[in-house]
């Protein structure tokens, strides 16, 4: 959690943290500042509470942070440019090495942080370590000391991925009336004036529904029909029309207006009927999905649900990723992944994820065992997000049926 | 323009062009690929057509595009894992390694590109460096290539940013039948329920408004009332009331669903009646945009026209940037800046812009020549984006009226 942000620091080794980039669709800085529509820099030395550097016109939104905040403009990046004969590189360097100076960083590793254009800031970067031999830049990969801490939530982000889950299930239902409002003629979904309903027909009402309520999805949304359903993510052809018996895959994972908390959520859907391979698919993945579910328990590493889910699986005569990682039928993806300020992010469950990766009380993550047959033009996935809470319980944000025919003409 | 890159990456002395990222909101990866819902590497050997690794999973995503696709899978990552112990920055170092082989590129200048968190990618870089001394890995600062081949805009490119400007004007319209239509009680906006109307209550009708069309707005909308349509950034306090007779700085530059190209666009607005401080301000920003509009050349350095609005300013009395770089009254930004995929590129026309930053035939920019007096709770900006034509006209994509007040209770 973020109280732990400077234990974490002491344990990574690391003496300052840099972020860079906006206040907005940028997680790293979002979970530091609380996020707002400014663009800067953030520096925190162990021990200190971080300092926001701001322009001048941004200097309100920035201030609404509650953080320390300091003016770019206060290190006269105009006179440093002149100084260095318009070099911007050499200015950018000389505001760092007095932003560092003031803030007690002289000497130790400091990780960096920010979702940004690579090209200006690994110039940045590299200038900066030539610039300051005591301080060693460090970019971590694999698990960062930021993701550690936002493994776990507290309070204020539960709330926060709560709501985003009633948003995300109000627009689903709404998603299910819609369609189920059309009329059909030869299996196929025909709009009032004649023409087949498409994906994109769809798609444009699911992002109209979710902005009503305030919230984006800055990732898309999937909803794929046929061969598209079975692979994991395509997210659909905009010009497909929704035809009875297919089975449709609709992944839905929106934020919070600005880039904020994702929820994430699948449902599979076979308009009017279901086909039988599409029925025994369907039976089998909500035989795992539910299995799965009933035995989620807290503290257990991740991905030993995954090995799970493949001894289910490979019980069922279905080919895993575990025994051929290339397949490109069969459970091909892995059980699930944490949900935050990331749609992706800690603990995860594939194979090569960590053994501190486990279902920690505070832990957001999602359960999402699908069957994919491109060949057969079957796919099918159900996903809920859900929180390990302090008491043990694993709960579901926002329950919703897990039905696979939607009868149509209601 | 796209065509040019061959010769910009010759005459910038790189011999090949890696980019990193999504293929939705990442301008570098957007622009070579026309995009996509898929994340992966592009690799660009000068003279030869790009590369796209992509994953699995992301095939037929992938595919779409219509570049050249290799999977992420052919390099057999599970199996360098384990060749490196779990080391996964040593396992991408070695995958990167054959793709560079696989695409020709063994010696020379490489450029990178992409928005991505930063961490993980200059860990990367710094180890491919190490690993390839043969390459120079490069990050630009400034003015890059890409922004370079950005700088003007072909056909498809216009008709795009077209089509945004059409719809940015019809929600601003909206907008303003929807303010206008509302009652008034004490210089207060009352909603139908009694309580008054938010500046939040606005913005989240503008963002439904942008989805309906399908735009969307992943840098939010400014609707700044008083005070803060005098802080050229502030983006306006959701809590806020609308009174009337206050200056409401109403700056709206949505983007293509899944980050694709902008519009840029304000409008000052008083509703009901405007006091005799803001009109005058308004007149005074009104003339200097009516006559930068009728003096727009092909081919003149953008800041030139800065130049010009600052002489136009100074001689009505206000302080400009161009006095006093650290002023936070009078006019404190610069004229504009061109858009595409990025809200803010090329041409600049600040005093730090470039000569080679000119209003070629193609380029596509903003005109915001605006005022602000945070003391006086008035600020007023009017923005129109132009295209300089091919045949040397100036052409603003989608008119809109200027006027400050708007009439209440129509």
């Amino acid at each position: 959690m973020k109280t732990d942000l400077d234990s974490l620091m002491q344990a990574h080794n690391f003496d300052a943290l840099l972020a860079f980039g906006p206040g907005d669709h940028n997680p790293a800085m979002m979970y530091l500042t609380g996020g707002g529509h400014f663009t800067g820099e953030l520096l925190k030395k162990r021990g200190a509470p971080p300092v926001l550097f701001c322009r001048t016109m941004e200097r309100d939104e920035a201030a609404k942070t509650g953080l320390a905040t300091r003016l770019i403009d206060d290190y006269k990046p105009m006179e440093l440019l002149k100084q260095f004969n318009g070099d911007s590189l050499k200015a950018s360097t000389a505001r760092f090495q007095q932003m560092f100076a003031d803030c007690g960083v002289t000497a130790g590793r400091v990780v960096v942080y920010g979702k940004v254009e690579i090209g200006g800031t690994f110039a940045l970067l590299n200038a900066l370590q030539a610039a300051m031999p005591g301080l060693t830049f460090v970019g971590e990969t694999g698990n960062t000391l930021l993701m550690e801490a936002q493994m776990t939530k507290d309070e204020n982000e539960i709330a926060r991925i709560r709501k985003m889950g009633q948003i995300t299930t109000a627009v689903v239902a709404q998603t299910a009336d819609f369609v189920a409002g059309h009329k059909t003629r030869n299996e196929v979904v025909i709009k009032p004036d004649g023409t087949p309903l498409t994906i994109g027909d769809v798609k444009s009402r699911i992002n109209l529904w979710l902005a009503e309520r305030g919230a984006e999805n800055p990732e898309g949304t999937i909803f794929a029909i046929g061969r598209d359903s079975a692979v994991p993510h395509s997210s659909g052809n905009p010009a497909d029309v929704l035809k009875l018996g297919q089975t449709i895959v609709y992944d839905i994972f929106p934020c919070e207006q600005g880039g904020g908390y994702y929820y994430d959520f699948t449902r599979t859907w076979c308009l009017g009927y279901a086909p039988d391979a599409a029925l025994k698919q369907y039976e089998q993945v909500r035989s795992v999905f539910d299995t799965i579910m009933s035995e989620l328990k807290s503290g257990v590493v991740f991905k030993r649900y995954q090995e799970r889910v493949c001894d289910l699986y490979e019980a069922m005569g279905h080919v895993t990723t575990r025994q051929d990682p290339g397949a490109q039928e069969g459970y091909i993806h892995s059980l699930g992944h944490g949900v935050g300020l990331n749609i992706h992010e800690r603990p995860a469950s594939g194979v090569t994820a960590s053994d501190a990766d486990v279902l920690a009380p505070g832990a957001v993550f999602t359960i999402e065992p699908g069957l994919y047959y491109p060949d057969q033009g079957i796919g099918v996935r159900l996903e809920d997000t859900v929180w390990m809470r302090p008491d043990g319980v694993a709960e579901v944000f926002a329950p919703y049926p897990l039905d696979l025919v939607l009868p149509m003409g209601k």
